[in-house]
């Protein structure tokens, strides 16, 4: 099945203990889709301006992921710059330079209204029930939102929240979401609220999906899927968008959606997450075969699994 | 196989925003016999005053653990106070009355030095060395520490390590004992100090054992088990020390003591841990059956393990 990736491409300038970068590609939608290639066909749509150069485009076209959708605007692309210290978990951010993105109207070309998968990256709630809108015929949205739109556009995020099936958020936008102190009560509130599955993502220690009871089989407890222990995180930007990509890329490569693909695509989330930090920006995301994806997939296992 | 728990054994007073307890069995040492009585022969060391009657001591009794080592001492037994607010990892301590734990002195009982397996509980890194020196035909030494002894005696709790198989500790403990700010490479730092694995406790989202390089087996690298996603924590108090007692008594249930031990082991802590947190005080601990604990195990596979 083949994905529609909507969200932001910019450039980042990051800088965290191993060292610094100025201008590399970043953006939700860049490193969703490029983590999203390894497993099938990816299409963007995103806005950038001017300065977005082939270079950067070429970076999508060697992941053969389509990049019709890429409008151009005059100006300049979304740049934001931010750095990290001891706590990785933790960005903190020099500015944000909203740019182009800034009138982001996201317009899906005639040629991927054909996509099967939908993922809303994290962009204005309103703008993500019109893409949804347009795109009738998909067979699974997956969805990201944050602080700002949670805090700024609750009653069009809570529309928007009824037109996805898989929502993946962080602890704290579930608790922000659900108005909530814990996480668990946090999912039940949130899965009341529309999605079908609840993907919540704990940083260094995993993620979650919570089902809604009925959804993708009988059997709805949660299911938890580890991170590896890393000594030396180099760049943690993009681990969220990257497993985001992993989790939706893998359901896409399989013929049905159920539970159990789910918790496959679980695992290939926290694989693509925990490649995605190892170098600066998306570069890992550039150079990963195969074969490297399933042998960590396999120290996910281990890492997990009793004998 | 055996086990022998030095700790403490105290009163606490707990308040939780589901309600409150004045006075209740508390302290390490009875968290972890509780826990561990459900798997094994448990013996406990430690020291109460005056005001710990038989109503107490029953029960342990009603979990045939072995109160011979519990010294009586004039004065008060140990009393903690303590409340949770909506983060329910961190307690506010309204006081600590020390009383005859003050000049604790572990004197190990002559029918108690065949014991298999030592848990040295929080005390003093200097008594825990000493206990452990009375104790030299034991097959396994588990170990806890705190804060206070981390920080207040660190030259000495460094020359216990050594004495210790297994540590199990907090995030936050194996952060300050290695002086890193990294939970993995805490980890590796303070193996290098002595202990052969190393059990990470997270909280909410689990634990993680570290082995060191060839102990219990070639395959060393590590592995997490998960918690329970509860919605309802009615009381936190004693989820670390009846993870302890849960992954010591499931060790020395079974003959051998290898990584596939270990980690299953990891599962039953978390399965204790979680039984713990659903009433007030150590309650839960005293009403279980079996076949609860393996259900719940099953949770714990259902939970973490793909198809």
């Amino acid at each position: 099945m083949s994905i529609l990736a909507v969200g932001s491409v910019a450039f980042d300038a990051i800088k965290t203990k191993f060292g610094q970068v100025d201008k590399v590609l970043g953006g939700s939608a860049s490193y969703f889709s490029l983590a999203a290639s390894y497993f099938t066909d990816v299409r963007i749509v995103a806005v950038v301006g001017e300065d977005f150069t082939d270079d950067y485009e070429c970076i999508f076209k060697k992941r053969s992921i389509n990049t019709d959708g890429i409008q151009r605007a005059n100006g300049k692309s979304f740049f934001w710059s931010g750095e990290y210290g001891d706590n990785i978990n933790e960005a903190k951010t020099n500015f944000t330079h909203l740019n182009v993105f800034e009138n982001f109207n996201p317009q899906i070309p005639e040629g991927y209204r054909d996509s099967d998968i939908l993922f809303l990256g994290n962009i204005d709630p309103v703008l993500q029930a019109d893409v949804r809108k347009q795109m009738d015929g998909v067979r699974l949205v997956g969805g990201d939102t944050m602080n700002f739109w949670i805090n700024g556009k609750r009653a069009d995020l809570q529309q928007t929240l009824k037109l996805i099936d898989v929502l993946l958020i962080n602890d704290t936008e579930a608790k922000m979401i659900a108005q909530e102190t814990s996480v668990p009560r946090a999912a039940k509130k949130v899965l009341a609220m529309g999605p079908k599955a609840l993907v919540i993502k704990h940083g260094e220690y995993g993620a979650t999906i919570f089902f809604r009871e009925g959804a993708f089989g009988i059997h709805h407890g949660p299911f938890r899927a580890p991170t590896l222990p890393i000594e030396e995180v180099v760049d943690p930007t993009g681990a969220g968008d990257s497993f985001a990509g992993g989790f939706m890329g893998y359901i896409a490569s399989q013929e049905e959606i159920n539970r159990e693909v789910l918790k496959r695509a679980m695992f290939y989330g926290g694989v693509m997450g925990s490649f995605a930090v190892e170098k600066f920006g998306p570069q890992r995301l550039t150079e990963l075969t195969r074969d490297e994806i399933d042998a960590r997939f396999q120290m996910f296992r281990d890492l997990t699994h009793l004998g």
